[in-house]
């Protein structure tokens, strides 16, 4: 059973809006095992609303419709039904009802704009909307259902997960899908790609495998879509078995983990406590570790050392370290850890130092050296990395980087 | 001229990936008065891939695909543009040029699957990419235009800003279009309509508005459009002149120009220096700073102070001010802000405490409660504000209100 999505709106188009709609419904979707075909956004313009209403028809059993159900002209979606199934509109009394409720509420009166909201293409029934003053509407032709929605998000959002997705359900009992992300770092793309070749080579037919890569990171997604429930989970569950022993060191979570939340969770679990020395990163590191709730249960703070006079005054790096190294070395990065781990009382330390770009790189110092050093009592360990030649990609590629070196010291310790 | 894009990727059609490049894209078009009458989103299948080309090669005159050309085998946009346009794969030189420096600049070797990454179908010429390793695709078919494109943001975003738009903008030479657009902070998009209100009713025709509200700052764009291009830009000119006359306090920049820029860029011109003292908002001001290029320049570093121990031995804050006040208070910030400026020994300081939540409330200091202070010589300054209770909103928003003041400080004081 496939489906598709609709969405109308011109501000889409002009890129004021990102489409967040889409993605949610398709992830509201997916959960139930209803696949997304295709997602196609058009203008508030009737002729090509109709032309990919038509085409969806023709190729999709349920259609989603969003957007231009609202009260102002350029709203054209149920004119469009109702051109296209041949229909008229007709006062729909619950919707009227709703809408002057909805009003009443809010101390004001029903107008004839929103009078119109409640005429409702015959052949379709309401969803209603408490959230809103536009009703839904869904209607069944030959098998293919149709619904049309609000484009404001809230308002879909309810209808969708308070009547949409109930219904689905129990359409659809044939299929199952099941998505499992693994999570890998410190590996590029094609690299990756090479040594598990053989692994996807063997992979059964109903579960398929997609790169997804990003700063530092690639998510390799499987998927699996059949009928036998039992058959897919074991699959995938056998996959994700063979490829974890076949790059255990790469793989650090799975679906929605991130390197962040894992070393928070890590070290609030054990009780231990983390600060930070940034210098290339220049706070970033601090901010994604901030972004967790409940950080403050086990990061203290960090220093962010952007010049030698900080690195000296606040973590302690002799002066004639970096005189004679230069402040982007590994024995600085390791003065750096054990100065953090000592200045903000510690249990564990990160610190980096780097050349971020664009200019202050050297012949033996390029644009994108990065040394990372994580600092636990009685060991500090320092790696050097090379990134490429644009700042910002430097400062996230260098993080995550971090961040999982980070991680797997205090796995090793705790 | 009508453009559409064709969208490819499993990852969109479940969900799992914010459609974010079709968005960026619409605006970037847009700015040179191309018009997308389509998005279209199908996954890495072959059929599909073809019938939306189709489609949009009878209904379009500029095609862009993105996604479908990495190296592993889910990335079928070249197969599906071999096959469609009837002709073959041939090496291209440049591209592999490319493609052996950016991997020998990562002191790694090219892998077979990178080599196919360099095999381009024939009659399309390459679009070079520094950022990664597919090349995008260009062809010209009977009046048509078709690009392929990485579907990775930043590799997507450089050859748009770069190749594309360049060479679009001389395209499309009948219509004029120009947008400006005025950088707000402190108000509300609400508020700022009611204040605007008069000029807004009397705007001329060409000339429309849009409110882009993001975190702390409401964008407005104005936009004229026509084919009198000295009269277009006459009126805008005129009007942002109106406007900056009316709400003088809230314009803080023009177009592209962000908050932490002009900080960057005042205190550089000064010679004078700035270091942050950071509890609620966690690294992200100094972030927003260092990833300014140049901004080592004037920013010596920052003390992200997570528990009250960091802020009494690095910022030298009394135990018993904080025991009175409690850390999130006006005395509190005002002694970080001090504190940092004595430690960090910068001729600025800006601190902030504040609860970001979602726990942490109370009902006399709720989430969201946030105290700014800026410190110069002989100076220090506070403002106390109360944002919502999202946490990542909180920190977005507390670091642009907190960056405003700091600049309005600056720029009273040098």
């Amino acid at each position: 059973m496939y489906s598709e999505i609709i969405n109308i709106g011109e501000e889409l188009l002009i890129g004021q809006v990102v489409n967040t709609n889409a993605s949610w419904m398709c992830q509201q979707l997916n959960n139930v095992a209803i696949q997304v075909k295709y997602i196609s956004v058009v203008s508030d313009n009737e002729e090509d609303i109709t032309n990919a209403l038509e085409t969806a028809i023709n190729r999709s059993d349920i259609i989603f419709i969003t957007g231009g159900l609202g009260p102002t002209k350029d709203d054209l979606t149920k004119d469009v039904l109702t051109k296209f199934f041949n229909t008229s509109l007709e006062l729909n009394e619950i919707a009227l009802n709703d809408i002057s409720e909805f009003f009443k509420k809010r101390g004001k009166d029903v107008t004839k704009l929103n009078y119109l909201q409640a005429m409702v293409p015959k052949g379709f029934d309401i969803i209603r909307n408490p959230e809103g003053t536009a009703p839904g509407l869904i209607g069944k032709f030959n098998n293919k259902i149709v619904y049309a929605l609000p484009g404001v998000p809230f308002e879909l959002n309810y209808m969708f997960e308070n009547h949409i997705i109930p219904g689905l359900k129990n359409e659809n009992r044939n299929e199952f899908i099941l998505h499992k992300t693994l999570l890998t770092q410190g590996i590029g793309e094609s690299f990756l790609a090479e040594l598990i070749e053989d692994w996807e080579n063997q992979l059964p037919e109903e579960i398929s495998l997609a790169y997804l890569p990003s700063a530092g990171i690639v998510r390799l997604r499987l998927s699996g879509r059949g009928d036998d429930k039992d058959r897919i989970i074991k699959e995938i569950d056998d996959e994700v078995s063979r490829l974890n022993n076949i790059i255990p060191e790469y793989i650090f979570g799975f679906d929605d983990d991130s390197l962040e939340e894992i070393v928070i969770n890590i070290l609030s679990e054990k009780g231990k406590t983390l600060g930070v020395a940034e210098s290339c990163t220049g706070g970033y590191i601090s901010h994604l570790l901030t972004c967790i709730p409940g950080s403050s249960k086990c990061f203290k703070g960090s220093i962010v050392s952007y010049c030698n006079d900080v690195k000296e005054s606040q973590l302690f790096v002799p002066a004639a370290l970096i005189e004679k190294y230069g402040a982007v070395s590994e024995e600085v990065a390791i003065a750096m850890a054990e100065g953090a781990r000592r200045a903000l009382k510690t249990d564990f330390s990160l610190a980096i130092t780097g050349i971020a770009g664009p200019t202050g790189g050297t012949k033996d110092k390029p644009v994108g050296l990065v040394y990372i050093a994580v600092s636990s009592e009685g060991e500090t360990l320092c790696e050097k990395h090379l990134f490429g030649d644009r700042r910002d990609r430097n400062i996230e590629r260098s993080s995550i980087t971090a961040l999982n070196m980070l991680r797997k010291q205090i796995k090793k310790a705790v």
